[in-house]
């Protein structure tokens, strides 16, 4: 074990748990019991009754969001169920609250079944204002966003999806800049064809990458593939490779720009495959806790510009950038639906955080605690 | 509205909610991300993986308590639903804060069929440490429990018909010592059959009493009724009413010592009711938020001892003074099951908390803040 990580462990022993729920109101007198609990707050209660749209302003509705996961896809561990997910949610939770003020409350179900996954998120809706999804195996998850967002009266941020989609285009938005490519013509991989992937995808192409491909377990996606295949593959297959390229990811890894790696695997990436890449490759190995190649060997192999999804490395292309502060205008703009816009906008606003001065090839995103972030995406989101 | 039900809504809109959700760290350097969140997370994620047992000592879900409701029975005005419900669930889950250290959470059901209402509980254990069954209509809520014990590994602590029912024996047990009159012996009218009458009346037997009878909206409920039964009500019929009365409340009312109102009704109890009660009568109107009679018209009619479940009078007979001292233990001692037997021991605990020089008509039950009562709880369990 790592010294990190027996200092994550030391860590977590000692706080029991990184989230508690706390009062608003912190002096308790025997008498505001009469306001805050029985008889008084019968009237807030009818209030709601009365006049339903009462509930964002008289109860904590409108800041809750639920970080549901079913323990299926932990980070890059796999299926390692819904008790041994807690940590990363109540890290979320954790999040959430410092940068962009929001109440998350980790939901992990112990139930994997697409049906019953559903019913548990369509029960607990009434106390929050937006679901947040995290963590849950593909293409199950796809099919259940897809489901929620017809059943749900509020919105659902599907973190895997959405957010990681959003820091993606950010970074690469920036790469591109200092790499003096252009979105449209660069040869683009993604490894991985799950929600990361098809989330990138599909953000990718409405930013106006013309050359994706994505490859899976068994190769390259095309179209008409027929191994392998499911709904969300065969859109992603209707939306890339024009040229139908086929094989492996060293195939067609082969003259390409950028390799985005979302494949939930480590060390996929080689030296070898490295150098059949372009001039000045680009290299996102984004699978966490441990990335698709180490940051040190994709330099010594000539990368030029190299990201992680961990807080370990420069460069840390994580969602953790977007989804506190993309919440926070969720909430407060009661945005109903998760569009392709809105994270185009999201992430050209992250990417714009960035100051020009401080743009460098290990400086492709902003800081976490980078204050324009807030303010840059809600301005985005507002004008839209 | 009242004034008091207009500073009620007034507190309710500048809070916006009562509760928070909290980080425990309160600095976070990015470089702490790397400990609370990717990668060292991982570490954590697989040390649950690998020893299940540590969930309580690496996450929340040790201090964490779902109040769930599916709004059908809030307070005495009934089915208000899951949304009407929330500034009721975030009441308690203040005092479960402030008066025993526990972090509860709010989960208001979109459902009011029981097998999904079972569903969802189980659907979201894993996230905590016992679950608060509140307002929820019976029988449905005492079959779900029943179905719960069975099939969680978390307690369940049904606050209405456990907590109800240890705040009224308490409340007994000093208002028949100052009256001077014996469990065994005095003749108890208890004036409703759900949740709260269940409860009161089996831990009254248990506790001793020997001449019970429970009425409901069709009268006394005897053995071998036909009319508005269920198999909680014949449970009911079988333990009280030895010698098989029969008629209205008014009639089984006649030489009854004590009347212990949750009838979820208002008013119900006349002047001229209690005046067929034996001397010195004790009357406990515990519907909230508006009692089966006003204190001031009890006290005029001869009523010796009168208590309400609201914290506008005097002796607050309110499980507010049960579950977050009993949760306290229930979740330090890992209790799995309430039984009689530990709602027996905590009626004690609080009964004996009042000093005995303070002991009097109008002050049979301790005040919520008195220190004493965490304390005796924990020893009264801890010695069963």
């Amino acid at each position: 074990m790592t010294r990190q990580e027996k200092a994550a462990i030391r860590l977590h022993q000692k706080l029991r748990g990184k989230i508690t729920v706390e009062s608003k109101i912190k002096k308790i007198r025997p008498s505001d019991i009469q306001l805050i609990y029985t008889p008084g707050v019968a009237a807030v209660c009818e209030k709601i009754r009365d006049e339903p749209n009462q509930k964002y302003y008289l109860t904590s509705k409108a800041n809750n969001v639920a970080i549901v996961t079913d323990g299926t896809r932990i980070l890059g561990l796999g299926n390692i169920g819904p008790y041994a997910a807690m940590p990363v949610m109540e890290g979320k939770a954790v999040l959430y609250k410092k940068f962009g003020k929001v109440d998350a409350f980790p939901i992990c179900l112990n139930t994997i079944e697409k049906q019953k996954i559903i019913d548990a998120i369509k029960a607990i809706e009434p106390v929050f204002g937006a679901i947040n999804l995290e963590d849950i195996e593909s293409p199950k998850i796809l099919e259940i966003v897809d489901e929620l967002e017809k059943e749900l009266a509020i919105p659902v941020f599907h973190d895997d999806q959405h957010g990681t989609a959003v820091v993606t285009l950010a970074a690469l938005l920036n790469s591109l800049k200092l790499i003096k490519k252009k979105l449209e013509t660069a040869k683009i991989i993604i490894v991985g064809a799950g929600s990361a992937g098809y989330g990138i995808c599909r953000l990718l192409k409405y930013a106006g990458c013309k050359k994706i491909i994505v490859v899976d377990s068994t190769g390259a996606i095309y179209k008409n593939r027929q191994k392998n295949m499911n709904q969300y593959k065969n859109e992603i297959a209707n939306m890339t490779n024009p040229s139908l390229e086929r094989g492996t990811l060293e195939q067609v890894l082969e003259n390409a720009d950028v390799f985005i790696g979302v494949s939930g695997m480590s060390d996929i990436l080689s030296e070898k495959m490295i150098r059949q890449m372009s001039n000045k490759p680009i290299v996102f190995a984004l699978t966490n806790p441990y990335p698709e190649i180490e940051p040190r060997i994709a330099k010594k192999a000539g990368v030029k510009i190299i990201a992680t999804g961990s807080y370990m490395h420069k460069n840390k292309v994580n969602n953790a950038i977007v989804f506190p502060y993309l919440m926070r205008v969720i909430l407060d703009e009661k945005i109903k639906k998760m569009t392709p816009k809105i994270l185009y906008h999201t992430a050209q606003a992250i990417a714009a955080s960035v100051p020009k001065k401080d743009l460098a090839m290990d400086n492709i995103i902003p800081e976490i605690t980078n204050a324009k972030i807030q303010k840059n995406i809600k301005n985005a989101i507002k004008k839209i």
